[in-house]
């Protein structure tokens, strides 16, 4: 499902393919093997694998808040090219496993203070994590249990399904124009095909974040569920997409995605170099930084 | 209306273009042309041309379900194309004959088991439908009057007006990946054009099939009445696009949808070939065969 | 703001320019720079500039109708630069101070018997204020106080954010197929940008001119107030755009506008040669005098 072009997020070869297959064992315990219930845990994020449904749950949890750093960004690609290359897998749920976050959106500190080379790593793996998850040939769906701000949001956009606790303190928005930043044109491009030009241009200026009843007005989410409600109604989804033969439905989500899958793909290191020249402003970095000094203070 | 470089369905001068106009006794009974109502009945579609209001009324009557065969597809082009040509015809309703059903799409017998040139030959007449029907210069209404699944729904989304009978046991929609196959990419544009992105993309990856109350809601069709009241409403629509002059309409209808014709005649052939291959499969048509042993079991 | 290749309205260097930020006493009375409300009026436009919330209202006082003549225009665009270029400035508001209208759209009598220097010179003016208006860096803020059909519309479609008076008389909406004539591709464009497509087809070719209660529905503005909370309104909406960083906001706002700015700059002299071929149409020219001795005799 990776476009043509995409690099790989590692430079060696890929422990998580088609090789991964035939050796599980490199990545899981081999008396889980045949279990009805795989799960492998790692730094970050929990996957587990339901094989009776071939539904995976991918959670995220990385306290406080879910930020998106390299790590996390890099064990969520792995985990994803995982689970694609697992034929026992036929869809994904994103979740949260922190009370009251779905994810805060890209890691501040890897962006705050580093080398270009740091830059132009992580947001390679940005890129990455959209173009893996907005192609995945899977069932993706979102169950967004808590806020989810800027690169969160991007996340669950970028799903095939996304259902939010119907919980009005929780929010969701590309919000990074209240940072003083912009985001970035493949952000955009995925929000346009969720809302409309019109909902998305205005969002995107004043940097909203909606709370959940206005986010499913107007269509950034599909449902609201009741929280205790969202495991449920995130299998029953599950099932009424997985009703429909893997090939045709693939093939339909390509067409419907693929102009802007390649238009990323077309100016990915264009892409890079702008996100690098941005941010190693210093107007940027003095507004990141005073931006990272206000939720230390929030927190202590 | 037909796009440059739209082949002839037939490769015989046409018939039914400007020389018709000029000796219409080719086309039907002399002592009918003065007529204020003169109809033309086919093998599949019945057509009438109340000249006091210059609407025509195009009715499919090829039971049990109005499928859209070679020879009903051709037969919907030359009566389309006379239309066109006929300076007393101004607008055309589209609508069924057939209870129940509205069109139940393209003919399935026409994809098992037959020759490539068939293929060709039968696609070719699916795409001249969709061109002169979606660039037609007449206002086109559709009164969809019973369910319209896959193609049926394309004629729909063709016209500048859908109202359908208010009956939630119709139902509409492009659900080939129920079938296991995907929807081309120009009923995909049309349907966007109609719908937006995020519905086309959802329900075209389940291959939905939408109530009559649904399809209202998100946007499949314009307005719902009550099935006795259909005609009524047909031309009180046609009324009002008929009350625009003619030429500012043309052009504006041309300016909102080349963009999507020029893309199927400029990958015409290539489309062709693309469902050619794809039809030949024998996983395809193997699925077909299954689909129609259904069909012929319900029936029997 | 504005983007490459537009050319000056006016062929002299601009005085409204960068040189008008350094000696402002061309522009206004000396007397009139430290205050804290500003106000430069001409014929047409009468433009306050409120220095302490950084917000200029533009206010059209061109009776009977605030048709956009060639004079109306040429002053829009250089008030709306000079504004542009005013460090105090960061948002506008635009409303009408004739009672009932907004703006009636462009001026017939410019499109009626004159030259083709004539039409030209026309037409590049309204390429000119919708290019100004349409990539303004500024907050603009559109306060329909009235009805404001075709230009009057495209004005109100261009800004940031839309506010109607409640007022179920005062109408909106692109009408120009009612007169025979046809919305150019960027006029279409950008209602398609704000409405979506299927919205914009039918409204564009019916020539729709949408009653306020109707044109919130479907999204022409967005959102209706009464006639006398209108300027509370529109301080209270600005504030909250203006809430965010700038330069942010402004780039978001060009990713968002950019292709269909973009459009018009590349074709900008193919779009005015057609429009002198189709206004210098006798046809054209015969149905705009109908239309213009109709008006003279609902004055008289």
């Amino acid at each position: 499902s990776v476009p043509p072009g995409v690099l790989p997020l590692c430079r060696q070869p890929p422990a998580w393919g088609r090789a991964a297959r035939q050796c599980p064992s490199l990545l899981q315990p081999p008396d889980l093997q045949l279990a009805p219930r795989r799960a492998f845990s790692n730094n970050k994020i929990l996957v587990e694998l339901d094989e009776s449904s071939g539904v995976a749950t991918m959670k995220f949890k990385s306290p406080p808040v879910n930020s998106l750093s390299l790590e996390f960004l890099t064990e969520f690609c792995i985990s994803l090219e995982k689970l694609e290359n697992d034929r026992a897998c036929r869809g994904v749920i994103l979740t949260s496993a922190v009370p009251k976050i779905f994810s805060s959106g890209l890691d501040i500190t890897e962006m705050c203070g580093k080398s270009t080379e740091h830059y132009a790593e992580f947001w390679r793996a940005v890129q990455e994590t959209w173009l893996r998850l907005y192609s995945s040939n899977m069932v993706t769906v979102a169950v967004v249990n808590g806020s989810s701000p800027a690169g969160g949001c991007l996340l669950a956009l970028s799903c095939d399904y996304r259902i939010m606790a119907e919980n009005p303190k929780f929010s969701i928005g590309l919000n990074e124009a209240q940072l003083g930043i912009v985001a970035p044109f493949w952000f955009k491009d995925t929000f346009v095909n969720v809302v409309g030009h019109r909902i998305a241009e205005r969002s995107l200026q004043l940097g909203s974040l909606h709370p959940a009843p206005e986010a499913r007005e107007i269509g950034i989410v599909d449902e609201l569920v009741p929280e205790e409600k969202l495991q449920e109604k995130a299998a029953a989804v599950m099932a009424q997409w997985l009703a429909l033969p893997d090939h045709a439905r693939q093939l339909t989500k390509s067409m419907m995605r693929k102009p802007v899958l390649d238009r990323l793909v077309a100016h990915r290191e264009e892409d890079i170099q702008n996100f690098i020249s941005f941010i190693s402003k210093e107007s940027i970095q003095k507004s990141l930084r005073r931006y990272m000094e206000m939720l230390k203070k929030k927190k202590g």
